[in-house]
């Protein structure tokens, strides 16, 4: 395919108003953009960095439609927007990531089955979709499991996890989730937790960040460190290999990030499960604004508007870590401004709640 | 002074809507900071990335006032506003710089005679306000010499050489400056341009970027380079002892600028001399995004918000280089983008006129 180029001075669409929507505004005007934001929040932190801006929700069609007019390509910051509202979107400009890839990524079931038929192993898995389902995928996979909703789940939100016969009162739990669709997967004892930020764009090119590490605390992403540290050079090549498959696949434009765990066996061999597929920038890209030489963002803006992708090498090759700033551990913010070599980032919300994602902070480590 | 501390989601006015201004609103959001930009132009490069703008002239003091009122902290992004625009809006808010900083640095006669009394050479120069002034000026420095307007010049507009004696035609050329006040300035024989790009903040802190060589082309900056080649670490020293000199004795909070001559004597002695002194971020920091571990944006956003400066070293220690996209050289903007190694930065501005800073491109040299 034969990608649109935008050019300078363009408009690119952002649908979600997010920090991830806000460091791509950013990126975008680094490079002359403006950009045209579109969320269901006043309060949107990407707003305030957007020439323009649309407060409306993600099932207003008139509104995304008068919006996608309005722009050069449309992006997106997440991937819970409806399948609808991506066709309506790619009706009026170019849309990338596209509606098929999001749709492809956005329900677990669909995203592990599109897995699996690439020959890349995932947990095991089976669809709940009645208490009978439970029981019988309870029986297949076995315990400990997690239940999860198929869609609209991030950061441990919309999962249970599944330890003893107790806690399999089937009805009850099947209950708990009001209706939506269910997916059991089998539990991975998993060593490190490891993902692959990379983009592609349309004409195939491909460019991926070095391999992170990431710690979760809580189901919150934590730190990111880079390079993954105590994994072997041909695992962390394959773990680009995978991310590389799955993007061609999804004939991906843009920024993707794909999660997997690595599992050590008793031999010390190390073997990587896909966990999940994220078709837009990541948390544990964050560390590339200053760790690389083409920051995630600058790239999704390079893949979308159809130029060249950047180098993603790390600065001055240079181990990274990237500290996220959860509720209240944003109130250290003048002591990391302080300190040496620690460069913050605050994404401009408002109340510090528990859990909410306030800034990161990125050090380079010599 | 006890500095005041603004808190990020606290919003800093920018007054000035251009590029300079552009590139603070993106560096305080990194921070979590909301900017208000105030400019007369409607079609302004910063306008695309504030959280708000007012667009109205710099002598509208019922704007001005509830511009300031509305925001915590006051800058600017160039010295050519009005001194009462600057007491205004100090009488509404912190002003960083101050309106006395601006005042002295913002005329090349107060200016002038500030550095010299700071017993740091400029060129020779005579206040000119009459065409007899300009015959005894002319005399007491020879020629050649610049006669410039004391004020609103930049990239050599309101210049001109004075170089022969049919040059000078006193009555003529002194009615070419439509009765401006003027200046009349020795040439100095300089082997090459730099400036110290530095920051003080309200504590008395001060921290300076690297000696940067500045080269010119029809009086615009085309290229700098850092650190300035060919020059003593010595004279590096005493360039950046000049700004420190100077920004405490304007008790500056900010980020300046001292435009310096390198001359070079016959026995290979270097001796400096100050052209001039830019109370603002400079286009001959602009390499700092990339090439330093805190950018010249980001430290003045700290110097006015009353927050610890930061690292100013060079990026890895690299070699930097910057080169300025004038006019029509913008169009190369692909052919950038795919530059290994290149960060291109454009400013959004529409259409590309000859002379005009369309963006610029940074490189960084293992």
């Amino acid at each position: 395919m034969s990608p649109k180029i935008i050019e300078p001075g363009c408009t690119l669409g952002i649908v979600g108003g997010g920090q991830l929507g806000r460091m791509i505004a950013l990126a975008a005007a680094e490079c002359g953009l403006k950009v045209h934001v579109y969320g269901p929040d006043a309060d949107s932190p990407a707003f305030d960095v957007a020439a323009s801006i649309t407060c409306s929700a993600y099932d207003d069609a008139e509104a995304l439609a008068r919006f996608a007019a309005g722009v050069d390509v449309v992006t997106y910051e997440f991937e819970n927007i409806p399948r609808e509202t991506a066709d309506l979107l790619a009706r009026h400009a170019p849309l990338h990531p596209s509606a098929a890839a999001l749709a492809t990524t956005q329900d677990r079931l669909s995203e592990k089955d599109f897995i699996n038929r690439l020959g890349i192993p995932t947990a095991p898995f089976r669809a709940v979709d009645t208490p009978d389902d439970f029981g019988r995928a309870l029986d297949a996979i076995g315990r400990p499991a997690v239940l999860k909703t198929r869609r609209f789940g991030y950061d441990g939100k919309g999962q249970r996890i599944i330890r003893t016969e107790a806690d399999a009162d089937r009805n009850a739990i099947f209950a708990e989730f009001g209706g939506a669709a269910l997916i059991l997967e089998g539990f991975v004892a998993f060593e490190r937790e490891v993902s692959v930020v990379a983009a592609r764009a349309a004409d195939g090119s491909f460019a991926a960040f070095d391999l992170c590490e990431n710690e979760h605390r809580d189901h919150i992403l934590a730190v990111t460190r880079v390079p993954a540290p105590g994994i072997a050079p041909e695992t962390a090549r394959e773990a680009v290999g995978i991310a590389k498959t799955i993007a061609d696949a999804l004939d991906y434009v843009g920024v993707l990030a794909v999660e997997m765990f690595l599992v050590r066996e008793a031999d010390g061999t190390e073997r990587l499960v896909v966990n999940e597929i994220a078709p837009r920038v990541h948390n544990s890209g964050h560390w590339t604004i200053e760790g690389a030489a083409t920051s995630q963002f600058s790239q999704h803006v390079r893949a979308v508007c159809g130029w060249p992708l950047g180098d993603p090498s790390r600065t001055g090759g240079l181990r990274v870590e990237m500290q996220n700033l959860i509720g209240g551990e944003v109130a250290a913010w003048m002591a990391l401004l302080a300190e040496p070599g620690a460069h913050l980032h605050l994404y401009g919300k408002g109340e510090a709640r528990p859990g909410r994602k306030m800034g990161h902070v990125t050090r380079l480590i010599a």
